[in-house]
C-alpha cells in the first residue's frame, strides 16, 4: 500500500512510518515539527535527544535500503495539505527522486497537538491546539474530498472522547430508544480537556465527511500508550522515538517509570481512582496496520476502542513500585491535591473488542515489559531533570 | 443590564441591539462586516441597503436618544476578543465619550458565518467557516473565563444541529439507560452542513467550559427566522436589518416571499417533506430577552429549543402561493432537484415547551404575517434581481 503519516515525528508517527516500512509498504511522513519546539519552549525536552525527520530517513535507508519519503511542513495550511494530495509537494527526502507516487491508498492522521496539559495552560495554549487540530483535520478532509475521495483516512482519536460516563461505553455508537422509537447515534462525548474536546471536534467533522461526501473513515479512539520498543525501534539508537517523561507531554506510565529511577515519588493526583484503558506501542502499531488492512467502506465512519486492557492510576503506581523495588530502587508513592478537574472515582466499563476480533493480539502489561522500560531509562538517567517532572498545570 | 452584543451588523443582530436599547439596557454592539463582504462577494446584496453599524447608532440616538455603542472588529482575533472584556477595545461611536461599562452581565453571541450554502460551496468557505466560527467562540469563552467569569454567555445555536434523528428531539439533553444503568448526556447531534456541523462543535466548547470552569451559558437552538418588523424597524427606513432573498443567506420564508413577489417558482427541493421548526423576527428577540433575564447558574449550559411551529417546506410554499395568489400574484410553485443531501420525507418531532414555559407569546405564522411581509418586498421589488435567486450550491 502507498501509506501517507501526517505527524510522524512524534511519539507514534514515527514507529508506525518504520512498521509500514519494514512490511513493505510505500511510506511518505509529514511534520512541521510542532513538538520538537513546544518541547523547547517549555522546557520540558525527551529523555534522550531524536534525530529529525531527514536523519532517520537517511538512517533507515542506510540500515534497511527501504526509502521513507519525507515532507516537512504545516498541515494546518490549506494548500500544503493539498500539495500532499496532488503531488506538488516538496519533499525534504530523498533529496533527488523524491517523486510523488499518486494519492495514497491511506493516511493516518497523527498531527495534532497532543497533550491535554499543554492544551490547558492558558489561552494561547487553548486556543492555539483549537486552532491547530481542527485545522489540520479540516484541511485533510476537504483535501481528501477533493482529491483523493478513495483514500481511507485512520484518524487517531481518543478514549478520552467519552469522559467517564455512568454508563457502558460502547465502540463509538450507540443504539438508544426513547418514547418508543429507535435510532443509533454517535456515543455521547464529554472530554476532559481542550485537547482531547478538539478529537471531538474531529470526529463531529469526519462523520459529517462520511455521510455527507462518502469518505471512508477509521476513528481509533486510542488510550494512553506505553513503551518505546518495536523491532524498527531496537535497531538504531535513533530510531527510538519521542520519550517525554515530564507532565506536559510524557504519558503516565513512562512518567512513574521515569520517576521512580529517578527518586521522584510516583505523581499520583488525588485519589487514583482514575481508571483509563492503556496499550502498548507495539499494539498502537497493530491496530493502525490493521484499521489499514479492513479499510472502512465508502461513506462509513469505523470507529475503534484502542486499548488492551484498563487500569486505574493507583494500579499503574503499584505496578511500578513493585517492578522497581524489585530492581533495587526505592520507589515511593505521593498522592498529591488533583491538578485536574475530573472524577478521581467513577465508573468505567468500556468496551474493545473490536480490533481484537480484527485480529489483535495484545501485549499486555506484564513485569517482563515494565522491567524493559525500567532498563531503558536507567541507560539514560543522566538525562532525567527532577525539576522538569512536575509542575502542576492546572484545569 | 449591561449587554454585549457580537455580530450585531447581521439579520438578527441588530434587531437585537435596538429592542435591548428601547428597554433601557446598556448596548454594545460588536461587527467585523463580515457578512456584508461576503453578500457583496458573491453578488447577493439583500433586497435593500442597510446603514452600516455606526450610521444606524447615530440615527438610533437622533429618534430615541439612546446610546448603543460601536466596536468594529474581528472577534476571530484573540487580543481583539479581550478587549471588550477589559476596557482597552476602541470605540466606533460614540466618537467621544465611548467609554467602557465594565464586564457586560450578558454577551450575546451572533458572531458566526451564518449561511450553510456558503459553508458548503467549496473547501475555501467551507475552512472559512470552521475557521471564523470556531475561533471566535473559542477567544470568547476563554475571554469570559479570565476577565469576566460571572458574564452569561447567550449563545445561537440552531436546531440543525439535531438534524433529523427518528427519534423525539428533546432540548439539549437526554436521558439514557443502557444495559441498566443509567447517564443524561448532550442530546446526540448529527449536522446536515458544514456551517451546522461549527455550531455542534460550538456546544462541544461551551458545555466544556461550563462543566470545566463553571461558566454560565444559554444555548439557544433556533430554527430559521422569518419577517423583518419589530416596533423598532418600524421607526426607520434605515432600521430595518438585512433581507437577504438569494439561497446563500435567505432563510427559507423571505426566499419564497420575494420569489412570489418576483414571478420567480418557488424553488422546492426535492419531494418537500424537509420539516424544520420556524419562528418570528420579533419571537427571536423576545427569546434572547428571556434568556438574559433567566441566566444559566454557574457551570450550568441551559439549552432551549427557540422554535414556535414546524412545518414542511410544501406547507410553507402552500402559505406564501396562497396568500400571494390573494393578493394579486400568480405564485407558482415549483419542485426541483435538490441540490443538498438530507432526507426529504423523514420523522420530525422537536420539543419546545422551555421558552414558552418562561413566558413567550408566539407570533405564528399567520396569512396576516404573511401578507405584511409581501407588503415589505412589493415596497422594494425593483431591487429584486432574479438570477440571484438560486444558483444550486451543491452539497
Amino acid at each position: 500500500m502507498n501509506i501517507l503519516i501526517l505527524g510522524s515525528d512524534g511519539y507514534l508517527g514515527w514507529p508506525t512510518a518504520m512498521d509500514f516500512s519494514a512490511k513493505g509498504h510505500d511510506v511518505t511522513v509529514v511534520d512541521n515539527y510542532f513538538r520538537r519546539r513546544a518541547c523547547t519552549d517549555m522546557d520540558v525536552e525527551p529523555l534522550f535527544a531524536v534525530p529529525n525527520l531527514i536523519e532517520r530517513a537517511r538512517r533507515w535507508q542506510e540500515k534497511t535500503g527501504k526509502v521513507i519519503k519525507v515532507v516537512i511542513g504545516d498541515l494546518a495550511e490549506p494548500e500544503f495539505a493539498r500539495s500532499l494530495f496532488s503531488g506538488s509537494c516538496k519533499y525534504g527526502y530523498p533529496l533527488t527522486g523524491g517523486t510523488w507516487d499518486g494519492v495514497p491508498d491511506a493516511v493516518v492522521h497523527y498531527a495534532e497537538q497532543p497533550s491535554a496539559p499543554y492544551s490547558m495552560l492558558d489561552y494561547k495554549t487553548s486556543t492555539l491546539t483549537i486552532q491547530n487540530n481542527l485545522m489540520v483535520t479540516t484541511n485533510l478532509v476537504f483535501a481528501v474530498r477533493d482529491l483523493a475521495p478513495d483514500t481511507h483516512i485512520i484518524k487517531l482519536g481518543t478514549m478520552g472522547e467519552y469522559g467517564t460516563p455512568n454508563i457502558d461505553i460502547e465502540e463509538g455508537w450507540l443504539d438508544i430508544e426513547h418514547k418508543g422509537r429507535k435510532g443509533r447515534f454517535l456515543f455521547p462525548r464529554a472530554a476532559g480537556s481542550i485537547y482531547h474536546t478538539t478529537k471531538v471536534m474531529d470526529t463531529d467533522l469526519m462523520w459529517f465527511g462520511a455521510r455527507m461526501w462518502g469518505l471512508r473513515v477509521t476513528d481509533l479512539m486510542q488510550g494512553p500508550v506505553y513503551g518505546l520498543e518495536t523491532p524498527e525501534t531496537l535497531m538504531d539508537e535513533g530510531f527510538k522515538p519521542f520519550f517525554n517523561y515530564d507532565e506536559m507531554f510524557g504519558t503516565v506510565v513512562n512518567r512513574f517509570v521515569v520517576q521512580a529511577v529517578a527518586g521522584y515519588p510516583l505523581t499520583v493526583y488525588g485519589k487514583g481512582g482514575q481508571t483509563r484503558g492503556y496499550l502498548n506501542l507495539k499494539d498502537t502499531l497493530a491496530c493502525v496496520e490493521l484499521a489499514a488492512a479492513n479499510p472502512a467502506g465508502v461513506g462509513e465512519l469505523k470507529i475503534y476502542n484502542q486499548i488492551t486492557e484498563t487500569f486505574s492510576v493507583n494500579q499503574l503506581a503499584d505496578m511500578v513500585a513493585k517492578v522497581g523495588r524489585g530492581m533495587g530502587f526505592p520507589v515511593e508513592v505521593k498522592s498529591i491535591e488533583n491538578p485536574r478537574k475530573e472524577a478521581e472515582e467513577h465508573y468505567y466499563n468500556p468496551v474493545y473488542t473490536g480490533l481484537k476480533e480484527l485480529g489483535l493480539k495484545p501485549n499486555y502489561l506484564t513485569d517482563e515489559v515494565m522491567a524493559g522500560m525500567f532498563e531503558t531509562v536507567i541507560r539514560h538517567k543522566d538525562n532525567i531533570h527532577s525539576h522538569k517532572i512536575f509542575r502542576g498545570v492546572k484545569w
